[in-house]
């Protein structure tokens, strides 16, 4: 092998590799992906899609002049590799590592940051318009996949751009697939672009008969041009694209890199948007990616020669836990419904669409819609449950508003991802829930501290009649269960905290928690009411309605108050706590803020960023400490940094 | 005239009436429609233009069995005349009046509450999917505008529908225009379909030419088949609509009431959705409307002579001073540029628009869009200023925060009708802002008090460099000024407030206020200040970041802190003062918060809801004295109810 890839340090190495090189080139890039991502895990399908595609912009642009827009940004790795990031692999998605995404920080070429879906041709639209006012120069290329594609913003920009005419080139980059298989009626119409062999024939056979009609002086004749003409616009491909305004080019093989410069090429002579249709493989050249892409979208370290995970088996996740219990709810209830946009798998929901497919709706990356519609069928009179994750929730805030809680309808949203994350980084946290939906008049909203707590959450939200909103973190239940089963749901009156240490009078500190931090605050309740700390504990349940008299009570038999929550200060569970002591005249005395500050939280690991942000059993004890004793104390009752 | 209008008190009364009857009965309503708007103010040119449909809607269908759901819903008081509400039009948009929207606990008729665009498709198609779960009956109509179509979760809806085929009926109800003038490639396409009568006539050229082609015995024949075939397929019209799944019918005229009734005949015996292309017009039968429909979209009240407004003029609005100082400091610097979501007249981006058209862009009912295309505009290296309603902001609130600020990047958010925002009621208020935007790191967010600080802080958040939002009320811009524009614009520092009465020690009351309730407070503390009550108080301008030491001096320099904002109390400015002194920890003696309480503010005068939320004068001054005064004294200091 040439190793071409070891003398790659940026594009002007990349520019000097030609032809048959630079198919080489896509196979060693193709092996250090396998190799770097079954030990770090991050996105390997979707880069495995893109090597060949990324290759060809850059060989054919000259980036950051020409500026190429990532998409979502999880097919970015060969992009990573190409403009001098290769040696940062070893860190990927890890602590103060590799971004799994495009960063503006991180590099020059990275000319838009993203994470989420169906922001690229509005990026693009926007530094085309920069461009024309600034006269700069260089072209510009969003890649979008045929998933992004079902949001709703990409139609809106879709729909701008061809009104201004803006020279930009969207890639559309169709593997047939948004996550987990896609949805929707573009879907439908994509595939037929891709595979109909039927309208080639006919634009055949029309040439073949259009020479066949016989002249009948200059009436006909014109209406033969006409005809043509008429024919030639029926025969465009793409005409769904055409009528966006845009110039339509492709199918081409997005494995083909030649191919795929010549239509970079012809783009180039075209004023105005175009957009090019690439059709690529996920997972491409790895059998087992290829065969089940869902699975290998976004994975942890793996074995190689059969794509097994290298993790051992963990306990249930919550969405696990929540899919079952969906399920189970679903059975005794023909009313409840299943929502989720693009997510089945990720959301647990894809354990209710097996059971129950007639009620199970998977809109594709569309959240507006999937409120909205679930709107729709509480109004009908189902019992919708809708589970995305807080961070994309932030996309239907005014759905939630505006549709759901303003008409008050009958209706649950399950926020999964709720809290920190881990290696997705800034745009994935699950930090801002609280403080958006918190102020919204007729939403109830909990959060579960463990398997079991969750059962009986969405029981109760399920049941209850009106807007209510259940949030719980990514990743293993807390908990010590062996079936995560319980035996009887029960509902839990709503507002209503649990004193997990009653609060008696003159306590040297409660500790208010919620959601994922009960049980580190346990632990560090524990520790210090076994060392002569007199310290309470309620799991407050709901953040709204809080429940005012069990906290007030706490509030005023304690000397010192620790509020703990995973979610940024502002605005969250803390500020209700100290809105209602500051309505009910109550004075605090001293209050101690654990959550997450004024910051975008970057990547780690989840145990790593919750000990960072001090939301670990560890974290809550010290800022009781800080408030209780002298600071070595905490180093003797907690000697190690970890829970 | 028969006064066929006189005897309608429901749909029954409607079903009676027959042929020409309808015709007189729509004539009847359109000069209803007039006498009453033009005495309560409403929206008179969307309304003017559905009359029609309307009245083949409810003649044809049986409601609510079946259901019509009114996207965004200003066109929906024929709907409103038709079920029974004819009375209450005196009571139209007034506090506890009719609504100008439909609204569900109104009328069994309403079957889904709007206000907001774009989401009655996605509505429909829950309410579709609940009738076939439970074994309802009836069809499901949604009545769409072809400005809302622009909106991207339109786009969602229509693509799922077209997927799981939905029996639905979507009517778009195309008057060629949103607001203002529509936008988009959509619009353009529509227009070609309303419009092109070569396609008509290419239809009929087809026939006579393929019938004219000579027969080559079977495999031609095959090919003349499938060429039939094609061509049937080039000349459906509304192909988009078709790639999407739908069924397009239409262009039906929209004032034609018996040929709309033929088409929703021909709509019910299609299985799956249609689309059904009503063109209508906005404004229709009252001239003055229809020559300039934008201005009578949302109207006070005005003479039906020549359509002038009753309103005496009043002072510049907030809009209008915002346009004009853009536009001035857009003359200065030729990075500015200029975006709104199809509101260029209420935001007073027009005035921007009329200057600098090159730099002007109207994005359509596209929130989402529009705050992503800034962030490509900003990096760019523009300095893009994007002006939003408060309420429409909620449909923007993922790219705020994934593209704007996890990016850091150089806009400007104005934030118009932020507030209370009167007449239009729940759906429109501004109420959220503070509490949505307050937690997102990077931004700094500050809020308007009068015409000349609006004006500093426009200059202040464009000079910023970073995301900055800038808040603003509705209406009239406060300040005694006789010309608007001033002089010299400054730069305030970031994060600083505005002692506007000193601090001084051992003050009895410190009013920390914000935005459009510095005003009334400052009334409230001379009063307050002259009768013996030694009241300090301070302009907070900044809500983040807060000016830190400002207020934590006053708070410790006083026995009683009243903090006011025109805003929900949770999570809004209070809270962040609340968080503050518990993070500094500074006790708060005695602290009353005032603003909105956790529940959506129904429709009423502005002044008239603000009073009654207690953000006037003396509800301020009323607060105040509950924390300082025996009750009665209020009534001595201030005995009228008014400002």
């Amino acid at each position: 092998m040439s190793d071409y890839l070891a003398k790659i340090n940026g594009i002007d190495d990349l520019k000097r590799l030609k032809g048959s090189q630079l198919k080489e080139l896509a196979a060693e890039i193709r092996e250090f992906l396998l190799n770097n991502i079954s030990e770090t895990g991050g996105h390997l399908a979707s880069n495995l899609g893109t090597v060949e595609l990324t290759i060809a912009l850059h060989h054919y642009l000259n980036s950051p002049t020409d500026k190429i827009i990532w998409d979502v940004g999880h097919q970015a790795y060969t992009h990573k590799i190409l403009t001098g990031r290769k040696d940062c692999f070893a860190n990927l998605r890890q602590k103060d590592g590799l971004s799994g995404y495009p960063k503006c920080t991180e590099s020059p070429h990275d000319i838009i940051g993203a994470g989420h879906s169906s922001t690229s041709i509005s990026a693009a639209v926007g530094l085309a318009m920069a461009r024309e006012n600034l006269n700069q120069m260089g072209d510009i290329y969003a890649v979008i996949g045929d998933g992004a594609l079902t949001g709703g913003m990409a139609f809106e920009a879709l729909n701008h751009a061809g009104h201004i005419g803006a020279d930009i080139n969207v890639i559309l980059n169709d593997n047939e697939m948004s996550i987990s298989n896609n949805v929707g009626a573009i879907s439908n119409y994509l595939s037929t672009l891709r595979n109909d062999p039927k309208l080639k024939r006919v634009k055949e056979d029309i040439e073949f008969l259009i020479n066949k009609i016989p002249r009948f002086g200059n009436t006909v004749s014109n209406t033969v041009e006409r005809v043509k003409s008429a024919l030639k616009y029926s025969f465009i491909q793409g005409v769904l694209f055409e009528e966006f305004g845009f110039n339509y080019l492709g199918p081409v093989d997005g494995h083909n890199i030649i191919e795929l410069m010549k239509h970079f090429k012809q783009a180039e002579t075209i004023d105005g948007p175009v957009l090019l249709h690439v059709i690529t493989k996920k997972g491409k050249g790895y059998p087992p990616a290829e065969k089940n892409p869902d699975r290998f979208h976004g994975v942890g370290a793996f074995n190689i020669a059969d794509g097994s995970s290298r993790k051992t088996k963990s306990k249930a996740s919550y969405s696990k836990i929540f899919g079952e219990t969906l399920s189970r709810l679903a059975a005794e209830d023909k009313k409840i419904a299943g929502i989720t946009a693009a997510m089945p798998s990720g959301t647990g929901m894809e354990i209710f669409a097996q059971s129950f497919p007639e009620r199970y709706y998977d809109v594709g990356i569309a959240e507006q819609h999937a409120v909205t519609m679930s709107t729709g069928l509480a109004r009908g009179g189902m019992k919708p449950v809708c589970a995305i994750y807080s961070t994309f929730l932030q996309r239907a805030y005014d759905q939630v508003i505006h549709d759901a809680a303003i008409q008050n309808l009958d209706l649950t949203l399950a926020v999964d991802r709720a809290g920190i994350v881990g290696n997705d980084g800034e745009t994935h946290q699950g930090l801002f829930d609280y403080s958006f939906l918190r102020p919204i008049p007729n939403l109830v909203m909990m959060a579960a501290r463990d398997a079991e707590q969750l059962q009986h959450m969405l029981f109760t939200a399920v049941n209850y009649k009106g807007p209510a909103v259940l949030r719980y973190p990514r990743g293993a239940a807390a908990g010590d269960y062996i079936s995560h089963q319980i035996a009887d749901l029960k509902k839990l009156e709503i507002g209503k905290a649990e004193e997990l240490i009653k609060v008696e009078s003159e306590m040297d500190l409660t500790i208010l928690a919620i959601g994922s931090t009960v049980y580190p605050a346990q632990k560090a309740a524990r520790i210090l009411n076994e060392n002569g700390h007199k310290t309470a504990l309620i799991d407050a349940r709901f953040v709204k309605p809080l429940d005012e008299e069990m906290i007030i009570r706490a509030i005023k038999n304690s000397n010192n108050v620790i509020t703990v929550e995973e979610q940024v200060l502002a605005g969250g569970f803390s500020s209700a706590v100290l809105e209602l002591a500051a309505d009910r005249g109550v004075t605090l005395k001293n209050i101690k803020r654990i959550g997450v500050g004024d910051e975008f939280v970057s990547q780690g690991g989840m145990e790593e960023m919750k000990e960072e942000y001090q939301l670990d059993g560890r974290g809550i004890l010290e800022n009781a400490l800080s408030l209780l004793a002298p600071a070595e104390e905490v180093n003797k009752l907690w000697p190690e940094k970890k829970d």
